[in-house]
């Protein structure tokens, strides 16, 4: 579909079923923002993130309570028929809680593992061995994600030190990159001693900063075979957590780096979860890389759009595509790769609507009030009057079956 | 500030005292969608994207009355202080109004001409010279931008039987986008030998698909030295139009290909148009190819994260930094490079907060209630109580004045 794209070459890491890396599409992932102890609200939000299309779920494992928490929360799902792989995120005392309760083990598909909180000193080897123990024991994969955030103190020093040893030819941001990379792939080849196969290992390294985080992930990318995961950590609010997020990742995505991405937006007051999922899936399917559902062209509007019709009726097309998504998919195997163009005047309306699969030209300030609808690239037929919304919709419909239904065109 | 990060070579070109291209910042455009004639609602929203943060604003003139109401438009935007160049948007009729509408032809800063849209047959080569000879007359620039919703059609269809008679080795997509990249090229060159200086000239090709998009850009940065306008076109609503102009955007930034954006936005059904703006701002930003505004951190929460508190501080944060940057500009220059932190618990809250010139990071889960700040990179204080809020918006008051302000650290 990309001339020039070239994936990385990888690993296939499978976790609870779900493939990462090597040809598999790339995975999207979410993260829940309720205490894990509390099953309820945990399984409502679980629920909520499948939904909106996540494809593996990361729950924090913190305390007790949420390590005896998982399995109630893997056992209420499977008995909704909620079918996502978990991980558990753990921190500080990962070892000791993984050890502790065998069942929470058992029921995470993964465990990720930030090897700058796994303990100080002597301990670090220690504790980050009692993880791989456990994950050889359940046979699961491990993430090893390092993140700027929270980078192995003892390890960054060294590497200042040996830096300003040797002439200090590195800046620091360039220290603080490497020691991202060098705190994950020491790890990884740690668990790898320990027993742990190398297909059994997913890496990430993540940094708040867009240009620091595509560089340490070139870096990272370059140094392994590893499956990589991505994500602009802490991205922020709305606009700036958005385009961000999309601003790294796409960069990197286009390279062919990342096997699997998650979208970390601060939710806004309405709280809405869902969203880091949706974009999530935008910036693969934008790029071209994934398909999950029909896409709308839609014009910005300019002084030539008399009204605010086409911007109604490009609102109204997204609402009726989504809300028949799940129902079409079943209907209609690869609706998803559907395009669909709503356009506000004589400019590019026509030539737009000849690029989607079926697109709609309103007229503009001072048009004619002929509507013209392009199917296949080419005119289907002129609408008139005051039901072109829903006349559209129709045609919408019947396009959708006609190519894709049972019996259809792709039949 | 970007190691890696290579600018493409291009020209400057001066648009109303804007220099676009050359080593000049990348410039952010917008587009107004009123009725060019109806001047006060023209000047409100011109006002409206200025004040978002639009360095250059275009204008469709589509009609006698648009191109009789240009001069009033500048006339009373000078009268309030609004000083923004404004470029004109011609299609078909061009020729026509910008020959008999002098004053129109003179208030412009630059004509936008889509080669696709000046006129079929005998008559394309006197159009388009028409519209250069009155830029050479009034000494202003062009844009030559194509774009796939109406290109040349006659172009189009002679390189498809070319490709066609050489044997076929290009597919359409890849004709299309030649066809795109020579109908700008081919028409700049007519304009150079009309006796158009080429430091008048800026470029684009605009695709509505990311990767299309990205490959035209590629080939027309590489077989030309004017300033390249870049855009996705048509980019849809909300999520889909935001993160679909990054992705694409932010691939070719980071190329170094791009010397003024526009962000092609659907507005939703609040109609606001600055968010166009707000989006390509933040493009540049996320990419630290320029600063607009202080930047917040936040982290998505979790299960860790005890309560919503830090998602409304930062909300709160947000709000303060965007009510007073117009006051902090003038008082604090520089205070638009300043990074914030609002971090909700122990993980990564204390080595983020470090990472930002000011950070919080609050109790997660079960953290005992004391709230550290950190100021450049070291803990500063420790909040505790039910004002943290306001403590830490006056912390960063201060940290502003004393960083930024006359007689600051910076001073």
């Amino acid at each position: 579909m990309i001339d020039s794209y070239q994936r990385r070459v990888s690993t296939t890491v499978e976790v609870g079923g779900v493939p990462v890396g090597g040809e598999s599409p790339i995975v999207v992932q979410s993260m829940t923002n309720t205490p894990t102890a509390d099953v309820d609200a945990s399984i409502e939000q679980i629920t909520l993130l499948v939904e909106a299309g996540s494809e593996i779920v990361r729950i924090t494992v913190d305390t007790r309570e949420a390590a005896a928490a998982v399995p109630l929360i893997t056992t209420r799902l499977r008995e909704i028929g909620v079918a996502v792989p978990l991980v558990g995120d753990f921190h500080y005392n990962g070892h000791q809680l993984l050890t502790e309760y065998p069942d929470c083990a058992r029921e995470l598909a993964k465990y990720r593992i930030n090897p700058g909180n796994v303990g100080g000193g002597d301990y670090r080897e220690e504790h980050f061995r009692a993880i791989i123990d456990q994950a050889i024991a359940f046979d699961r994969p491990v993430r090893i994600g390092a993140n700027w955030g929270s980078l192995d103190r003892s390890l960054l020093t060294r590497l200042m030190d040996e830096n300003a040893a040797a002439g200090g030819s590195l800046d620091a941001a360039a220290v603080t990159r490497e020691a991202l990379v060098r705190s994950v792939l020491d790890s990884a080849e740690l668990a790898e001693e320990a027993g742990l196969s190398p297909d059994r290992i997913i890496v990430s390294c993540k940094t708040s900063d867009v240009q620091e985080l595509i560089a340490v992930n070139r870096e990272l990318a370059a140094r392994c075979r590893y499956p990589v995961h991505l994500g602009l950590t802490e991205a922020g609010l709305m606009e700036k957590g958005i385009v961000g997020s999309t601003a790294g990742m796409a960069v990197l995505l286009q390279e062919g780096i990342g096997d699997t991405i998650r979208v970390s937006i601060t939710p806004d007051a309405s709280g809405d979860r869902g969203q880091e999922v949706r974009v999530a899936r935008q910036i693969l399917q934008s790029m071209g890389l994934r398909s999950f559902e029909p896409q709308i062209t839609s014009c910005p509007g300019c002084g030539r759009t008399d009204s605010t019709f086409f911007q109604e009726l490009a609102v109204e097309v997204t609402t009726h595509v989504r809300a028949k998504i799940t129902e079409w998919r079943d209907l209609y195997p690869g609706v998803e790769e559907m395009t669909i163009a709503v356009m506000g005047c004589v400019v590019n309306g026509p030539g737009e609507s000849r690029h989607a699969d079926i697109g709609i030209s309103l007229p503009g300030s001072g048009e004619a009030p002929r509507v013209p609808v392009y199917v296949d690239g080419e005119l289907h037929q002129t609408l008139t009057g005051d039901r072109i919304s829903d006349e559209f919709i129709a045609l919408l419909e019947e396009y959708a079956e006609r190519r894709f239904g049972r019996g259809g065109d792709r039949a």
